[in-house]
C-alpha cells in the first residue's frame, strides 16, 4: 500500500521551492538580471579557498581506499575529535569526541535526535515562525507539534507562552537561532530564563524535557549578540549542526549531532540517536567531507557579505515605508507585508519581479521572508523595485 | 521519552562490527599481518584513477557555489540523465531521469522505498540468508518480515516457498542478487517464475506486491550468468542501487532508488518514494558526488582482482575438505560450518586468527561468510589457517 502521508509530502513542494522554479521559469522568460529571486537559503558566497584546496590535497595524498571507505557509524574519530577541541576552545564547553555523532546535514542530525526522543502521541514545542520541516520531521515519529509564538515586534522569545504550553506529553523543544526566518538571536538572559523554566518543568512532571537547539546559522551573525552555547546552560540539550551555510556547502550534506555531556542518561541517548540515525538508513556522514572538516575546523566563508546585503536591504527597505525586523543573523530579512495577507503580497511583488516567500509556511501570516545570500549586484538592482512596490501599495491605500 | 527500540539498535554492535573490532584489537596485539579479518564488506580495491582524476578536475574547474551547492531533491538532472543513458544502453530497458531518485546510497534508497511502501502490519518477504539490516527498515516503519528460505545448497529461489508465504498482508518481497552473504545470482529463469507468481499473487489479493531489488553488487559477476534487470520482468519493480561496491566509496553514499516506468500508479509512487526521503532527512544526494557520478557511470572498479581472490579461496578451501558455495557474485564466500553451531565455529575459528562471520545474524545457521575484498597477500598467507582449521576438526571428529 502507498503510503499516503508520504505522498502527500512528495506531491507538495514546498511554497519557497514553487517561488524558486516560477523563478527559473521567468529569468527564461525575461532574463535573469531582471527578475529578483530572494526564495532560497542557498549560500551565493563561495566555500572558502581553503576548502578547495584542502579537498585537492586529500584527494592527491591520502590512501583513496580509506579516504573513500566507510568510517565508524559516528564518524572519523579524528573529525569528532577536531570538532570537539574546537567547541572547548570557542565556546568553553568541556565536551570529547564521544559527544559528536557525525551526520548527513543538520536535517540528519534533527531526524536521529528527534526519532530517538520522541515517541507516539508526544509534543514537540515549536517556536513560530519556525523551518516548515521541523512539522515533517516530528509527524513522521508520530510526535505532534505544539506552536508557540514568539513575541511579536522582534521575535524573541515568550517564555511565558512557552511555559503555559508544556504539559505532561512534552517530549522537547525546538529552537533555532540565528532564526530562519526572522534573523533573530536568541540572548544569554533568554536562553537562561527558558533553561530555569525547563528544568522546573522536568521536575513538575517528573520527565526529561530536551532542548533541541539548530544551529546552522551560528557563525552567521551580523549584531553584537553572542549567539549561547546552550549546552552550558541547561543539562538536557542536543544541538544539530551544519556545514552548509557556515562553508557553503549545502549539496554535500555535512553536519553533527552533539549531545551534552551531562544530559541525564548520557549512553542510552546516544544509543538511541545513533540507532534511529542507523534505522533511518543513514550508515556514515560522507567520508570525504568528514576528512575535509578534519582540516577545515572553523573555518567559514565570506560572511561580512551578508552583512553587507543586510543593511543596504534593511535600510533602503524602512526608507521606503517597510516594517523590518533588524536582521542580526542567519540570511534572511523578515518583513511585514504590505496587506494582511501575505501570500497575496507575495503575489503582488512578483509582479514587480520580486520573488519573498509569504510567511504563512512558516506558521504565521503578515510577514514574507527575503533571503540575502544572494549577490550584491541582485540587492542593489532590486530596490527600485522594492521602491515600485512600496509606492504601489501607498497609491491603493490612498484610492481607497 | 527515549525511544527504546531506537536504544537497543544503538546499544547492539552488530555481529560483523563487533569482529571487525576484535580484529582491530587483535592485531594491535600480535600484528596486522598476523590476524585474517575476512569480517567486513569494505572494498580493497581503490576506485579507478578515473574517479579522483574527475574529481579533482571538478573541484578545479566548476563553480564552487554550483559544484557544492544544493541540488533538486530527486537529483541533478544531468547525473539522473547520464545514469538512465547507461541503463537504456546496457540493459535495454526504456526509462529517462523521471524514473531515477539520488540518494545517500542503497540504504537511502532502501529506507525511502520501504517507508513509501511498507504501512503498519504489513508483511515483507525476505530471503533468509539476508542483509540483517532489511529487518531494521522494515520493523521501523511498522513492517513485518515474513523470512522464506532459499533452496538448500545453491541458494536460489525457492518459489514454491514464496508462493506460500504471500498473503493478504504482502507489501512487497526484498531480492538481492548477486547476494550478501552467498554470493548467488538469481538467473532469468528465477526472476521470470517469481514475476509470474507475484502476478498472480496480485491478481489473487487484489494488490499491488513490490519487488524491491536491492542492487549493489550488480557489477561483481564472476560466473557466466548473466544478472537480469528486473523491471523488464515485473511491472511493479523497483530497485536501490550504489556506488559502493562498483566503485570502491562505500564511505561517500551515493546511489540511487529506480521505479519502473511500468509500475502502476507511477506518479503516485514516485512522489510517495520521495516524500519518504524528506520525512527522513535526505534533503538531497552529496552534490559533488552527483557530480562525480554524471562523468564516470559505467566506470568499475578492478572487479578481476575479487574474482582472483574468490578462486584461490574456493579451490583451497574445497580442498581442504569445506563445503562451500561456488563464488558467482558480490564478494562472499559462503562456507558450511564445521560444527552445527555457527558462533561456535567462528568462535574456533579466531583461534586459527581467522575472522568468518556466522551465518545466524543473516537469518539462518550452519554457514560463515567470507568477505573476500581483502588483499591478495591476505587471501594467500591466510591458507594455512584455513587448513589447520579444518584439520582441527577431523581430529576433533576422529577422537569422538
Amino acid at each position: 500500500m502507498i503510503n499516503s502521508k508520504m505522498q502527500k509530502l512528495g506531491a507538495s513542494r514546498s511554497v519557497i521551492r514553487e517561488l524558486f522554479e516560477y523563478g527559473k521559469m521567468r529569468k527564461a522568460q525575461i532574463g535573469a538580471d531582471k527578475v529578483f529571486d530572494f526564495s532560497l537559503g542557498n549560500p551565493s558566497t563561495p566555500p572558502p579557498n581553503r576548502i578547495n584546496n584542502t579537498l585537492i590535497e586529500l584527494i592527491s595524498n591520502e590512501n583513496p581506499t580509506a579516504l573513500h571507505g566507510y568510517t565508524s557509524a559516528d564518524g572519523d574519530v579524528n573529525t569528532r575529535r577536531a570538532i570537539a577541541a574546537y567547541i572547548r576552545e570557542n565556546y568553553d564547553e568541556k565536551i570529547d569526541e564521544s559527544c559528536i555523532y557525525m551526520t548527513v546535514g543538520a536535517a540528519g542530525a534533527l531526524t536521529s535526535i528527534i526519532t530517538a526522543l520522541v515517541t507516539e502521541g508526544e509534543e514537540v514545542i515549536c517556536l513560530t515562525p519556525y523551518f516548515p520541516e521541523y512539522k515533517v520531521f516530528i509527524e513522521r515519529c508520530g510526535g505532534v507539534v505544539h506552536s508557540v509564538p514568539t513575541k511579536d515586534g522582534d521575535f524573541s522569545l515568550d517564555i511565558e507562552k512557552i511555559a503555559n504550553a508544556i504539559n505532561e506529553k512534552t517530549a522537547s523543544i525546538i529552537i533555532n537561532s540565528p532564526n530562519n526566518p526572522t534573523g533573530a538571536i536568541y540572548t544569554e538572559d533568554e536562553i537562561s530564563r527558558l533553561a530555569d523554566l525547563l528544568r522546573l518543568k522536568e521536575k513538575e512532571y517528573g520527565k526529561n524535557i530536551y532542548l533541541i537547539c539548530d544551529e546552522p546559522y551560528r557563525e552567521l551573525v551580523y549584531s553584537d549578540t553572542k549567539v549561547p552555547y546552550c549546552t552550558k546552560f541547561y543539562d538536557d540539550t542536543l544541538i544539530a549542526y551544519s556545514y552548509s551555510k557556515s562553508l557553503s556547502l549545502p549539496g554535500e550534506r555535512i553536519g553533527y549531532a552533539l549531545i551534552n555531556p551531562r544530559i541525564k542518561n548520557f549512553k542510552e541517548i546516544k544509543e538511541a540517536v545513533m540507532g534511529a540515525g542507523r534505522a533511518l538508513g543513514y550508515v556514515c556522514a560522507p567520508s570525504l567531507l568528514q576528512a575535509l572538516i578534519t582540516k577545515c575546523v572553523g573555518s567559514t566563508s565570506d560572511i561580512e557579505s551578508y552583512r553587507e546585503n543586510a543593511k543596504i536591504l534593511y535600510n533602503a527597505l524602512t526608507e521606503y515605508g517597510y516594517e523590518a525586523v533588524k536582521p542580526q543573523g542567519a540570511f534572511y530579512l523578515f518583513v511585514r507585508a504590505l496587506e494582511e495577507n501575505a501570500a497575496a503580497f507575495s503575489e503582488v511583488a512578483k509582479k514587480f519581479e520580486l520573488l519573498l516567500v509569504p510567511s504563512d509556511s512558516f506558521g504565521i501570516g503578515g510577514y514574507v521572508r527575503i533571503s540575502y545570500c544572494v549577490s550584491r549586484e541582485q540587492v542593489i538592482n532590486s530596490l527600485p523595485a522594492f521602491k515600485a512596490l512600496a509606492d504601489y501599495y501607498k497609491k491603493e491605500r490612498n484610492c481607497k
